[in-house]
């Protein structure tokens, strides 16, 4: 298995990147790792380390690119100047069969406009879109999607993330039958905005009409809390929504650190209690702040690719290539191939005639050119 | 000073409300309490109580409401049928100057709607909107708004909701000149939803030609985590995405809370050190969960209105009343009036022919059925 690396792009630079790839190296021995940004810095980032890692070095090779594409940058001057860079190589690799996925942890707009254009997309599919799972009150995960690649949506396209959310958690997590919830503002049917009533009548239809169901159980709609709760293993919502609840989850997780930090200094004065509460707050940390460990996957692509937290350090971006690593080893885009593209449709008909499954050319003109947004600094 | 308590509709049922208005009673010297509820029930609960808090009955007068609006009643419903409930007793109070303000635990979407017909709307408020104070890193707090009374805002509704908030700020909590953000899924200008980016341009202008500015600093855009950064004293979202942030919040600080608890069971298992940590841990945990332990105002109202987290026990619903004694205090609608009623608003005319401000007319055709919202349980 080869997986192409963008070195570049991450707030932290190729120190975290190339770190964190030899450690998923020596995590994964059947694992080669192709890194993609200019050689001299990678080189000199390589020398640097210390020597347990290096064992691992034949495994991976470099790929010289001499340009990057910054996190500040828009999405069509990324798109329209990619050429050169250490994330169009990466992605390149794998359109050409080079790489079975791809990781970056650079600008979240344009790794998805330059993956659409160079991978595309799996039949059927009109909005990839961004996912990434959550830890859950008992101890499991929620796929929470879309993170903020599609502003505005309609009804279908909520319709698709929670398809693409289910086979998600079926294919990677071995959910046997995934629980699919909408983001809402109440649980009432009465609730919530055009799109979201109609989507979830679809999926009420949907699952009912679809001869073996959709793969997963619909169960209606939850609020804010349901995303951590354990209620649901796929929340579904607009990518506006999305975006906002994960980044104000890492904020309050953030801020939540500090103060636990700060409770601990100022009560705990003997050295003895503070050296036994040490490995229990680091333990906490990590679990505490799940954006920063955890990759975000690109779903509804023809081909795996991985966003990294921008933030991430090098284990976190080594969290990152094992969930590439994950979706390679399942065929994630096989299974979002065969399930979506051959899938029977809802009939629009069948649901209200303001329907916004029956208005899919507007929906699709916007398309050509993704939102420009950015879920993961 | 007098405020008027509707006693049924939280959760946990007038033992809550009733204890925690004695504990306000006890807080606030100046206090005086009518509560509305069946007398029956209100009187036993009452009886039960333990000794210490009786010494404050004598400013607690009941007021017999014998119907209970339930929070799982649909807006529509519960407005028509609001005659004799205790939640229309405490409104209406307010209403004939019987009482300064009104706390309720109770149908928050119910709660807007009655308070709406009853109370009317500071002149030049299209949409009254709920905000609630978060905690923010450095020990500050962030008034969030909108939390679910308006779905689908426009540009000048949040252009309202600044302007509300940073009042708010001001007058509550002394902060000279707040800093006021819109909620976004990037810090860049091209990022964002049309209603988003109007807003933008409009505080922009807005605070420029203001004669005396606004009374607030506006700072552009923050992501979802600026909400608890300590970056703005206001953050201004759409009722969907603000809803979803809080109560997702809520919901991680739960699920924090309960893995920190299992972390120190499983690794402090001497007795000592459990016992050492138990008082710390007790502090933080009123510290993570903001959303129970406050109350959220109803802004934008002739009057002042709170509404106490449904699931707020004896405590949670105290600090929502000493919430509303501050309001009542400061004479927040006056501040209200006086600033937005008399304000002159920007043109449309210096802003885009494609400006929802423009638009004036379908934004309020809306406004006489507030949306069925329900931002806490």
């Amino acid at each position: 298995m080869r997986i192409a690396i963008d070195a570049m792009g991450g707030d932290l630079g190729p120190r975290a990147t190339v770190t964190g790839s030899l450690q998923a190296l020596a995590m994964h021995s059947n694992l080669e790792i192709q890194m993609h940004g200019p050689r001299d810095a990678l080189e000199a980032e390589l020398e640097s380390l210390p020597k347990r890692l290096s064992g691992h070095r034949s495994r991976l090779v470099l790929q010289h690119a001499p340009r990057v594409i910054s996190q500040a940058m828009r999405v069509a001057n990324a798109v329209r100047e990619a050429s050169g860079t250490s994330m169009l190589g990466a992605i390149a690799s794998v359109r050409d069969g080079q790489a079975d996925a791809c990781v970056s942890a650079g600008n979240t707009g344009a790794l998805m406009a330059l993956a659409r254009r160079e991978l595309g997309t799996v039949k059927g599919i009109a909005r990839p879109a961004i996912s990434t799972a959550v830890p859950t009150q008992g101890g499991g995960r929620c796929y929470l999607l879309d993170l903020g690649a599609n502003v505005g949506v309609q009804a279908r396209h909520l319709v698709d993330f929670a398809r693409m959310g289910a086979i998600m958690a079926r294919v990677i997590d071995d959910t046997a039958t995934p629980r699919v919830a909408l983001l809402n503002i109440g649980v009432e049917a009465s609730k919530g905005v055009p799109s979201v009533r109609e989507a979830d009548e679809c999926l009420r239809q949907g699952v009912a009409c679809h001869r073996d169901g959709y793969g997963f159980e619909y169960i209606g709609y939850l609020e804010g809390d349901g995303v951590f709760s354990g209620a649901a293993d796929v929340v579904v919502c607009d990518g506006f929504v999305g975006n906002a609840v994960l980044k104000a989850s890492e904020g309050l997780a953030t801020m939540l650190l500090a103060r636990l930090q700060e409770t601990f200094e100022a009560h705990f004065t003997t050295r003895v209690v503070r050296a036994m509460a040490r490995p229990a707050l680091l333990r906490l940390k990590r679990r505490l702040d799940p954006v920063r460990y955890n990759g975000a996957s690109l779903l509804g692509l023809s081909g795996i690719v991985v966003k990294s937290h921008g933030g991430a350090d090098a284990k976190g971006f080594a969290y990152a290539i094992s969930r590439a690593v994950r979706e390679v080893d399942m065929d994630l885009p096989s299974h979002l191939a065969r399930e979506l593209g051959d899938a029977v449709r809802p009939e629009p008909s069948i649901l209200s005639v303001d329907s916004d499954i029956g208005r899919a050319d507007s929906g699709l003109a916007n398309d050509a050119q993704p939102d420009d947004s950015n879920p993961q600094r």
